[in-house]
C-alpha cells in the first residue's frame, strides 16, 4: 500500500502527525520525525526538499527548537506538513523521505528540563488514601480540593518507551520489622499518566495565568511513573518520593500537538469547592474546556488490565501549570509535567496496581498466573486515543517497558 | 599590589582556586575563571597562551566540559593552574589574563542537571520535628537515622548569588482558618546548606559506591535553600514540599573543588544506627574521613545572626550520593544536591529562621529592628572557610541574595 493511502480509521492518520525523533535504519544521527500511518517522515529532509522556512527547525537532534518557536509556529508548521502528506504534488516531493516505522530507531523525542509529577485524579487519591489510612475521616488530605497536589521528579532517569526498566533496589521496612532491610523492590508498581510539554519559556517571578495555557504547552504524551511501593512507604514522609519513584519514567517516543487535540477537549468534573482566582478555570480559560477526552488501555505482558478514562481527572493541566508558576517559578523549553495516576470511578478504570489489587489483596488473574506487582520480564504497555474530527480517533503513541532483574540482587 | 602577591591569610591563595564563570568588562561572552584573591584569571585565555591542553575545556561557556572530565584531569588542571599562578615565569605570561573581580560579570558557573536537595542535620531535623510536632515521642521520623532523606527540587530556578529572590505568593492556610487564602508569602526563610556538584557521570540501573564519590562529585559551594514556611506548610502532605521551595535556590558564583579542601576532612558524628552496608562509612570510605570542617556564617543586612558548622552534619555527602543512586538512577553532569539545612547544636548556630526565631515566638534583633521571618529589601548572605593547609583558610564563594517585593501583589 502507498504511504499515504492510510487506511480509514487509522488513529495515525494526517489528521494526528505527532512528532518525535528518530534515526533511519543503519544509522545513529537523529533527526525530527512525524509519524504518518505505519512510517515516519523526516520532517527535516522534506522541509529542505521543498524549501521550507521550518527546515532549521526540524534537521534537529530533539524536538527542543520547535517546542522553544511558539504557537504561531506551531500551527504554521503543523498546517505545512498537513499540506505535506496530503497534496498529492507535495507527496511526491516528501515520499522519499518516509521511512517505515519498523525500520528506524525512536530516541527521547526532547531534552527534559525539569520533570514534575502532579496527583490530580481524586478517585486515584481517594484509593490511595483508603488503602494507606483506612481510619481517616476524609480518604483526601485537607489541601486536596483547593490546590493540584504535584512535587518534582528526576528528569535525568526520564526514558523513552521501549527501554528496559532495571528493578530498583532499596530500603523497606513493615511496619512491625525493628528494622529497614535492604534488597530489590517486591512491590513493583505502574503509575499510568499523561505527560505535558512545555514549549515557551517564562519569566522567574511572573506567574502564567491559566488562559495563556495554550501559549505554553506544545502537546503531551503518555507517561508510566514507575513505582517502588516497599521503598516509597518507608521514605516518604516527611519530605515525599524519592528513590521510589525516581529509577525510571517512561514517555512515549511521539508527542501529539495539542492541536491535533481540539476535538478531545472536555469540560473538567464540577468543582465541588471554590477555587482561588488563579485556579478558577469557570472565570479565566478564555471560554476554553480544560480537560481532554483521553481514553487510556493499560496492559501487561498483552492482557488489558484496565482502561482509565483521562477526562475524569479533577486538575487540568492548566490549572497545573497555572499552581506549578504561581510562586514565581519558571519555565524552560522541555519541562515536562505529568497528570498523576489516572484512575476512573469502575475498579476496571484504574492505573496502577496498588489500586487494582488494593494493595496485594486482590491479585489480578492473566493467562501467564496471578499478578499483585510486577515480576521481572513483565512488559507493561500503556495506549490510549482520543476523540478525533469527523468521528475519527487520535492516537498517542504507546508506551512500554519491560522489568529486568535487580542488578544488586 | 601586584595580582599575584595575595596577603598571607586571604582564604582566596593559590591553595584554593574555585571555578567560575565570568563575563570580562564590556563584555557578554562567558568563560572560565579562576578566582585568586581578589581578581579573577582568565583560565581558558591563559590555558591558550601557554599552549596548555587544557583550553578546550577551558574556553567554554560553563564548567560542564572540565566537570566531565573526570578526577585524573581535575587533578592536572588544577596542578597546571596553580604552577602558573605561583612560578614566576608562568606568572609573567598570565597576567594579561588576570580581570579585578569587581570589574567582571559572575555566572550561574554551571548547567544544572538535576537538583536533589537533603535533610542530613540531626540538629536540625530535631528543632523542625519540636516545632512542627511538639507531641511526638520522638523529633526524629522513624526513618531519619537509617536513610538520608531527600527529595528532587527545581533545577531551572537555581541561580547565582546576587540575584535577587522575588518574594513568592501562593496559598496558605492557618490550622483555624476555614479555607486558604492567597497572598505573597509572611514566612519568607532560608536555609544555609552546602551543594555538592556532580562531574562524571552514572549509569542508569548501576549504584555509585561510597568508596567512589570522589570520583563522581568535582567540588562543593554555598547554597541557600529559599523557603516559603506558610505556602510550604500548606502543600506538603503527602507528597513533599513544592512551591515553598521551587521559586529559588541561590549558589555561589565559585564551585570549590575537593581537592582544596583535603585538611578539611573531618570524621562524621558517630553513628548511632547500624547502617545497611551500601550506607555503612565506617566499613566502606576508602578510609578517609566523609565530613568537611565549613564554618558557615550566615549574615542578615551585615549582622551575623548564625554561624553553622557543617562537621556536624549526621549523613556526608559520600552517603548522599550513594543513597541517591542505590535504586540505579543515574548521574549526569552538573547534578547539584544540597546538604539540607546546617545547624549545630547552639543555639547560634542554627541554619534557618525557623529555628533561630523558633517558629517566630523569638525575634532577632537586628540594627534595622526585629525579624521573624525575611522582610523586602533584606539582603542574606552565607559566607564560609574551611582549614587549608599550614593553617591557611580555605575560603568558599559568599552566596548573597536580596529580597524584592512579590510582583501579584
Amino acid at each position: 500500500m502507498p504511504p499515504f493511502d492510510v487506511p480509514e480509521g487509522d488513529p495515525f492518520g494526517p489528521h494526528n502527525l505527532p512528532y518525535g525523533v528518530f534515526s533511519p535504519a543503519g544509522s545513529t544521527e537523529r533527526t525530527v520525525g512525524v509519524r504518518l500511518g505505519d512510517h515516519v517522515l523526516d520532517a527535516g529532509a522534506a522541509a529542505r526538499a521543498l524549501g521550507s522556512p521550518y527546515a532549521s527547525l526540524l534537521v534537529q537532534p530533539s524536538l527542543n527548537p520547535l517546542l522553544a518557536a511558539g504557537r504561531t509556529t506551531w500551527s504554521d508548521v503543523r498546517r505545512a506538513l498537513t499540506a505535506w502528506v496530503t497534496v498529492p504534488a507535495h507527496q511526491e516531493a516528501v515520499e522519499p523521505f518516509l521511512h517505515p516505522l519498523a525500520s528506524v530507531t525512536l530516541h527521547l523525542p526532547f531534552e527534559v528540563a525539569d520533570y514534575v509529577d502532579f496527583y490530580a485524579s481524586e478517585d486515584h487519591a481517594r484509593n490511595v488514601g483508603q488503602i494507606f489510612r483506612p481510619d481517616a475521616a476524609d480518604s483526601l488530605t485537607p489541601n486536596w480540593k483547593h490546590l493540584p497536589i504535584g512535587y518534582h521528579g528526576r528528569s535525568g532517569t526520564v526514558v523513552v518507551s521501549g527501554t528496559d526498566v532495571v528493578r530498583p533496589s532499596g530500603q523497606r521496612k513493615a511496619p512491625a520489622d525493628a528494622a529497614p532491610v535492604f534488597g530489590p523492590s517486591v512491590r513493583l508498581d505502574i503509575e499510568a499518566e499523561v505527560g505535558f510539554v512545555v514549549g515557551v519559556p517564562s519569566e522567574r517571578g511572573r506567574p502564567v495565568a491559566l488562559g495563556d495555557f495554550r501559549e505554553h504547552v506544545f502537546g503531551l504524551c503518555l507517561l508510566n511513573d514507575w513505582s517502588a511501593r516497599d521503598i516509597q512507604a518507608w521514605e516518604y514522609v516527611p519530605l515525599g518520593p524519592f528513590l521510589g519513584k525516581s529509577f525510571a519514567t517512561s514517555v512515549s517516543a511521539w508527542i501529539t500537538p495539542l492541536d491535533a487535540l481540539e476535538d478531545a477537549r472536555v469540560a473538567p468534573p464540577e468543582r465541588t469547592h471554590e477555587l482561588l482566582p488563579y485556579l478558577d478555570d469557570a472565570a479565566d480559560s478564555g471560554g476554553e474546556p480544560g480537560g481532554y477526552d483521553l481514553r487510556i488501555s493499560v496492559a501487561i505482558n498483552g492482557s488489558v488490565v484496565s482502561e482509565p478514562p483521562f477526562s475524569t481527572m479533577y486538575w487540568t493541566a492548566a490549572q497545573q501549570l497555572a499552581h506549578m508558576t504561581v510562586n514565581g517559578a519558571s519555565l524552560r523549553t522541555g519541562d515536562l509535567y505529568g497528570s498523576g495516576t489516572v484512575s476512573g470511578p469502575e475498579p476496571a478504570q484504574r492505573g496502577s496496581l496498588l489500586e487494582l489489587t488494593w494493595n496485594g489483596r486482590d491479585p489480578l488473574e492473566l493467562p501467564e498466573g496471578k499478578r499483585t506487582f510486577l515480576e521481572d520480564g513483565d512488559v507493561v504497555t500503556l495506549s490510549a486515543w482520543a476523540p478525533g474530527p469527523g468521528g475519527s480517533r487520535v492516537g498517542l503513541g504507546d508506551v512500554s517497558g519491560r522489568i529486568v532483574a535487580s542488578a544488586t540482587e
